[in-house]
C-alpha cells in the first residue's frame, strides 16, 4: 500500500440537467462514469497520457477488472462535484485507485477500482513502461 | 437470503458501436448502465412497473447505495450481451440483485447491486408497499 | 432520390428511467442517439454489417456530415419508441436517411441525416465497395 | 435577429477516451450532448439558472423544438472542444441559439436549436417571465 500523496488529485466535474432523473438527483449510472473521467485525468496529471494518448500513441490499455462503489448521498446540478483520486496500488501489472465524490464537502460516493495494463492491440496483459513505474513510484 | 429463482430473469442488450471506444471494445462505463437497465427490466417483469412507473406513478424511488462488478471479458458488439437478473435479498427497506453478464456463452461481468426504497419527493427510506413485498417474496 | 421500400425497416428502442430527465421525459440529447442506433440496426438488417463490423471488418467509415431533427412530441419510458429508417439518397460518396421516431403511433421526432463512406483508418472519403452499392440499389 | 454579443459566451468540454468510438474519433452522438450542455452553461451564465435550476426553482421547462448540426472536423481528445453559444432569435414564447464547436482554431460542428418555453409542469408553452426577458434582450 503506497502512501496517499500529500495533496490528492482532484478533477471538479459539472454536473447538470442532463445528468439528472426524474428524481432530480443524478442518475445512478452517471457516478461510475465520472469516476473514470477522474481516473482518466489523474493518468494525464501524473505521466502527461490521459487514456487516449496512453492507448492511441503508446500502445497500453488500462481495462478495469473492478469497480466498488458506495453511494452516500445524491449528486445534484447545486454545487460542482469534487473528485479525489488516489493511486491506492501500484502490482506488477495492475493500478488501483480509489476515488472520492464530494459536492460542498459532502462525501457523495468513493470507490475502489482495478485496473491492468495490457498491449492496447491484443489486450494481453503487460507492464508499464519503465517511465510510467518511475512517475507512479514517486507518489508513494 | 433467498433462493434462486428456477428460470432466471434475463434481460438482452444490443451492444453498439456507439458504446466502443478506440480499444475496440465496450467501454467500461458503459456495463454499470447496463446492469441497471437489466434491473429495471427484471422490476417491470415481476411488478408490472418499470423505475419510471414505480416512481411517477407510485412515488417510490430506489435510489442505490452500493454497487460492486468484477469485469471477465470484454463486452463487444459480436454478440448480444445477456444479463440474467437474481434478488438475492429482501430487507426491509432495501433490495440486493446479482447481475452476470454473458456473450455467446462468456461470462463478461457479474455485480452486485444494493439499493433502498424511499419516498420519491423526500428520498426518506420506507417499507416497499404490500403488494410489491408480496411479489418479491413469491420469488424466494 | 429513391423510391421508399415498401416495409419500411424499423428499430426499437426501450425507453427507461435512465434515460429521462426531471422533467420527466426523455432528455433531448438521447434521441440523436437513438436515431444513430436505429441507422447502425439498418445497416446490419441491409447488409449483414453493423457499423462495428463494416468498420472493424470492412475497413470502412461512415461519418455523420449532417443531421437535423424536429421534435413533434416528447418521449417517455410509456410505449416503445419506434424508429422507422429510410435511405433516402445514395450519393457517389455520400447516403442519407430519414429516421422517423413513434409512440404509441404518435410522431416524437423526425430527422434527416447524411453521412459519408471514409477508409476507416485515414478516414479520407471513398466509394462503398460494390457488393454494399447493390444491396442499397435494391432498395429503390 | 438579434445583434451578436461583442465577446460570444464560451464553454470549454473535455474530450475524452470515454467519448470516443473504435475510429478514434468522438462518437457523433456526443456532439448534441456538448451543443447542449454549452446552452446549458449559456443559461446559468446569463440568468444565473442553469436548466434544473430554471425548472425545479422557476418551474420553467425548455424542451427542444429542433436541431441542425453540421459536422466539419473530427473532434479527439487532443484538445479541448470550445463551443461558443449565441443567441440568435428571441420570440414570444421561444429561443433560438448558434452553437460552434472549434478544436485548437479548427472548426469542428456548427449547429442552430430551436426551444421553446414551458410551464414545467404542464409541458404547456408560455412567455419567460419578465426578469429574464430583459436578460435576453440586453443582449442585443
Amino acid at each position: 500500500m503506497l502512501k496517499p500523496t500529500e495533496k490528492p488529485f482532484t478533477h471538479s466535474i459539472r454536473v447538470a440537467w442532463a445528468d439528472c432523473d426524474p428524481a432530480n438527483i443524478a442518475y445512478t449510472g452517471r457516478i461510475p462514469y465520472w469516476a473514470l473521467e477522474s481516473m482518466d485525468a489523474w493518468f494525464e496529471s501524473i505521466t502527461g497520457l490521459d487514456w487516449y494518448a496512453l492507448n492511441v500513441d503508446r500502445g497500453i490499455g488500462t481495462p478495469f477488472v473492478h469497480m466498488s462503489i458506495d453511494f452516500r448521498a445524491p449528486v445534484t446540478p447545486r454545487f460542482a462535484l469534487i473528485c479525489e483520486v488516489h493511486m491506492t496500488r501500484l502490482g506488477t501489472t495492475s493500478i488501483a485507485h480509489r476515488v472520492v465524490g464530494r459536492q460542498d464537502g459532502v462525501l457523495c460516493f468513493e470507490g475502489e477500482f482495478v485496473s491492468v495494463f495490457v498491449e492496447a492491440k491484443t489486450l494481453k496483459s503487460r507492464k508499464p513502461p519503465e517511465d510510467l513505474i518511475k512517475l507512479f513510484q514517486a507518489l508513494s
